[in-house]
Parts: C-alpha cells; sequence; structure tokens
C-alpha cells in the first residue's frame, strides 16, 4: 500500500475537519483557576475538559512537551494519556523543539513518533540537516522545523544575514533540498507577518505551522494572507487564548470562523 | 548564605575528583550486548553497572534525554532512578537540548532542575537569548548553550558569515553578553579541534562541554590544549567509545589519565 505524504495528510484533514485551527495544549499549573486544583490529577480533568469542548472545532492539537515534562516521568504518562484521550481523532503536533546528530534523532524518533504517536513535530535546525533527516524517512510523519520563530530574541541569531542570506532563509533553503518525501514543513511566528509573505514565496508549497496569535499578540488576518494559500497551507496555533477563555469552546469556535473567513 | 555560581561548582568538582572526563550514559538498546537483554530491567541494571565501573574516574555524567525519552514515560522512570543511584556523588548534566518562548522555557526549568535536579543542562540558541534567560535565574545550575556542534552538518547554519560574524561567534557573543550569574558554558565539538582555539579566545572563561570523543572521530589532544587553561576549563565527553568498550571501567581511567597527562 502507498504510504500518503504527511502533506497530503494535513490538506486531507483540513478539509475533512474544515479547520485550520491548533489548539496548543499548553497546560501551566500557575494558570489554573482555583489553588486547589493544582494537582496532576485535576491538570489531566482541565486537558480532557479542554479537549471536549474544542474538539469540533479544530484540524490539530499541539503538545508542547515542557509543560508535561514540568512533572517528570508522571507528566509524560499525562502526556501519554491526553494522547490516548485525543484517540486519533485529531492530528496531533508534538511540539519539543528536539535536535541532536544523528544517532541521537533516531531516538527521538522513535519517542515521538513509534512511543507517543505524534503525527507531526517541531524541531530546531542549528545543527543543520543531519539532525534533522532521521525524521524524514517517516513519510506519514510531520516535521516542522523552525524557521522564524514568534518571541522577541528570534533576532538574535534568525534575523542576521548569514553568507549572503538571512539565517531564516537559508534554513528555508536547506529543508527545501531534504524535502524529498514531502513531509516537512515551517514553524513561522505571526509576530513578524511582514516577513510571512517573503517566507511563503521561498517555501513553495511547505506547510507552515503559524504560533504566536493570541496572548503573543500576533496579527491573524496579516499572517494568514500572507502564508496561506491553495497549495502552501498554514495551520494557526492557538494556546492560552482559547485554553484560559472563559468559554474554550466558543473561543475555538470564534476562531476556526475567524480563520475560514479569512481564506474564504 | 552566598549561592556559589556554577562555574565555581565546576571548578571545585574538577579538582575533588582530579577529573575532566565525564562519561555519557547514551544507553542504546540497539548496543546492548545480548538480544535477550533488551528489556527496559535490563537496560537499567547496564546504566547501574556503568556508572559503578566508571564513577571512581568522572567529574560528571551527562544524560542525554532522547534515550531515555525512546520508552515514554517509563524512559523517563528510568531516568529518575539513574539520577537516584548516582545520588549527588558525580554533577549531571541533563543533555536535552532544550529551547523555547520564555513562559515553555520556564517550564524546561523546573523540569530539568526542580524535578530531576540536574546540575547543568544543554540549550539551543536558535530562539536567542530570552529561550535561555529562564535557566539563568537558577545561579549554581549551569548552561551549556550549543555554540559549534560535532556532527557534520553543523556547517549548514552554525558556520555561515551572519552580518559579518559567523553564526556560533554570534552565539559566544551573546552568550557573554547574559551571563551575569557566571553559569553559562558552551558546547564545542571536539572534531573541529582547529576552531576550538579561537572560541576560547573569543569565549573568556566560560566552560566548554567538549562532546565528539570516540567514536566521532574528535581528537582529544588537540581539543585540549585548543579549548582548556586555568581560567576557561574544559569537560571532555566521551559516550560510546567508554560505555561499549570491552571493560568501561580501564577505559574510563585510561580516558582520565590521558587527559590529565595532556593538560598538566
Amino acid at each position: 500500500m502507498k504510504i500518503k505524504s504527511f502533506s497530503q495528510i494535513l490538506k486531507e484533514s483540513i478539509q475533512k475537519d474544515n479547520s485550520q485551527l491548533c489548539v496548543g495544549l499548553d497546560i501551566d499549573i500557575d494558570k489554573i483557576p482555583s489553588k486547589s486544583n493544582q494537582n496532576l490529577n485535576n491538570l489531566k480533568k482541565f486537558t480532557k475538559k479542554i479537549i471536549e469542548s474544542t474538539i469540533d472545532h479544530v484540524v490539530a492539537y499541539k503538545l508542547n512537551l515542557a509543560f508535561f515534562e514540568a512533572f517528570g516521568s508522571k507528566g509524560y504518562q499525562w502526556l501519554e494519556e491526553t494522547i490516548k484521550f485525543i484517540d486519533g481523532k485529531k492530528l496531533l503536533i508534538g511540539d519539543g523543539k528536539r535536535g541532536d546528530i544523528g544517532n541521537t534523532t533516531k531516538k527521538y524518533a522513535d519517542s515521538l513518533f513509534n512511543h507517543f504517536g505524534f503525527d507531526s513535530i517541531t524541531v530546531s535546525p542549528y545543527m543543520g540537516q543531519d539532525s534533522i533527516i532521521p525524521f524524514i524517512k517517516y513519510k506519514n510523519k510531520g516535521i516542522f522545523v523552525l524557521c522564524l520563530t514568534s518571541n522577541p530574541s528570534a533576532r538574535d541569531i534568525q534575523l542576521k544575514e548569514a553568507s549572503g542570506l538571512t539565517v531564516f532563509r537559508r534554513v528555508i533553503s536547506m529543508v527545501r533540498d531534504i524535502n524529498d518525501n514531502n513531509n516537512l514543513g515551517l514553524v513561522v511566528g505571526a509576530t513578524k507577518p511582514e516577513l510571512i509573505a517573503d517566507i511563503r514565496l521561498e517555501a513553495g508549497n511547505l506547510p507552515f505551522l503559524i504560533p504566536g496569535i493570541g496572548v503573543q499578540g500576533g496579527n491573524l488576518e496579516d499572517s494568514l494572507i500572507a502564508g496561506n494559500n491553495e497549495n502552501g497551507l498554514a495551520i494557526i496555533n492557538v494556546s492560552r487564548a482559547i485554553i484560559y477563555s472563559k468559554d474554550p469552546s466558543i473561543s475555538a469556535r470564534d476562531y476556526n470562523e475567524k480563520i475560514n473567513n479569512i481564506i474564504s
């Protein structure tokens, strides 16, 4: 049987779910409403509640591993239970920004794809292509490489000119060079919408994962108009502005409608 | 009570242990001698055996999180047990190359310093200084920032000229700028010894963590002569060439003697 590439899977999922919204499950113990709720069991309940109230409006969930790892092995159990609870109904993005030498990256692929069963992940490009290649052979799994991130100090490295090409542009070119399996994408922060159109131009049809909407202040409309087109899809991640809102279900529905209105 | 900085702690540990050798506990299920040994309990036994046979010859252990994470929450339990087994007798380096936006990095600090109790960690600089700063406030904990890594594709990003300064040199300058607590260091691969002397010159007294010796083919003598001096200490990491050797105790002892002979 022919294995579908991740870019095909993403396209079909977006059509099926009528959504390009990804909710980031950054469940932060310091932000859970009541102090009495601050144990792992209540965090688990909160996680399930968020999933149940948003699942009709999203194409994917992004699970940032840091929030689980803060609780050690018990936190990773919580991650395993969360993934089981979502039960393949939505795409899962394992946001760990991993990156290491080849034989170590193989172990991360084992972890993220085989053990946890993520459909896609985020990786850091600082160590170059051999830190990414072991992930690529999983054709039906997506790898979003950090390109231009949403945080203020993205400028420290990513925005420097590097041998005639800004560092983040080098990343685009490196990613295109190794995208033989059509399963690579880019992380492009919504906080720099003025650069997203350029990145789309250079990135061809690579899918974008766009964080930075909501609390981080990125511009949804500009980001989507610049970053999303028929061939080059973008998914929009919103974390805190949905999961800590008064009614996560309504927030997710509203974000999804806003996104669909902008791109229609 | 005044809290010692990590650079002071490292210096004192090196004196106490008469060693600048770090053993990397990259316990790889595919490399464990007998096929019958391939379950987690036997990996745990193997880990303890390696620690017992090398502990007299090292200043630190480096635990690359990927090898544990490959087994999910049970792998992180193995990590917790391994740390407990070492029981503060040696410095522990949590090698995860983490890096994320500020509020997420705080969670990684929670994980690596508070939960697991690592004495130091490795981080990736791609997202710039605000992805590193939340770690720095832990003054007695060390943060080794990836500078020039040991893998071949380090050249893809790190060796590019970036606005007049090679990318890895920008990292050195960024790290020095934010080293107010004297707890930052650099990861500098032994596979490019011709650059280590330059890096030492620019890095002042930042400690180096030097991987790439052994299987990766880095040059021990050149790396130490270039990277280590009275004020700027280097610790040498060896993983596979010790833990999968015929007699890890003798290998560790020999490496430690070699290192001490070169720097004496």
